[in-house]
């Protein structure tokens, strides 16, 4: 998008909206003609919620969550069951579980999973702060809530044995067809944990 | 999005990109989940730049394109066909013309079009300016590069009206396939276009 013809100020933005993940140059272009075009509080609201994002969040020292108290707000929650911890990939799957309004344990958050092809081993994620959780809390349920995949269920797997002779039961959530999917467009493998996961009807 | 789980910051920015044309309610979260993990700077980068959007730019006070001079860098440069005036409707037609190495006049955005259901009218667009413009000026020939479709051809068809007699030749551009396109996909009224736009083989 390098031309004379558009000004520093807005190649510049430009360029900042396409380093994001899935924004190309036309959609950072748009976005940038947007902001020129609307009033001012909507880039000025926008940068300022952008700089309050890392100045006003910290992790807690207990879940790894992102929060803005230590402990966060659903650990500090007597009303929560402290017996259950869901163990999850990152802080989106939190949401993700919180949104479904059926879970009311706590969290877990590895900030990753184990990936030797890209370097990551069980040491740069939470996993020995999980191991030390256990050990030392009232936990008497861990459910492995990593992705379902080669490297979550090997993340899972990792976990698993760490936490045996621990004292608490590790479960994972059920794998099968989505709702709302189609068994003709299925893949195998899902279809396959389907079928071996089948229960009566 | 609106849940307990998702601290202040975080659903502020989440809001945020929410309200930028395009970016739905799970890109957002994808995007700040995104900015809480990568280095400071990449969040910080994107504030200073849109803080500096507006406070940087000003429009050409001849040709009405975003500017950080007044005149702008095209109206300025003395190497360009000063005969020649390319009419857009917004800002980023000039970046597309441009992009095509072949235009070398000078252009003037509209921003906008004449659009009685939105209640925009010439009066709203800098179609005042381009008259005075070519009266005044040394215009020979006007383009009018507004975008094919109902609105884009009103407009033009106006400013067409208001510049009979003013010395001017008006020029629109050419209507037709567009380049890699297919005859079977395209719609009758391009195809339309096509056929009484034929030219010699």
């Amino acid at each position: 998008m390098a031309s004379k013809a558009i000004p520093e100020p807005i190649s510049r933005l430009i360029d900042a909206f396409s380093s994001l993940p899935g924004v190309g140059p036309k959609s950072a272009a748009r976005l940038t003609y947007f902001l020129l075009r609307a009033p001012d509080h909507v880039a000025l609201g926008l940068a300022d919620a952008l700089k309050a994002l890392k100045a006003e969040t910290i992790l807690c020292s207990n879940c790894f969550n992102i929060a803005t108290t230590d402990p966060c707000s659903i650990c500090a929650d007597t009303n929560r069951d402290q017996r259950t911890i869901a163990v999850v990939e990152e802080p989106l799957d939190v949401i993700a579980l919180e949104r479904t309004g059926e879970y009311r344990g706590l969290y877990h958050v590895l900030h990753g999973v184990i990936s030797p092809v890209n370097g990551i081993g069980p040491d740069d994620l939470k996993i020995r702060e999980l191991i030390t959780r256990v050990e030392r809390g009232t936990a008497l349920e861990v459910i492995m809530a990593t992705n379902p995949g080669m490297e979550g269920d090997a993340t899972a797997n990792y976990i698993r044995a760490e936490l045996a002779g621990k004292g608490v039961k590790v479960t994972t959530l059920a794998r099968g067809l989505p709702i709302g999917g189609d068994i003709e467009y299925a893949d195998s493998v899902t279809l396959s944990r389907a079928l071996r996961g089948r229960s009566e009807f």
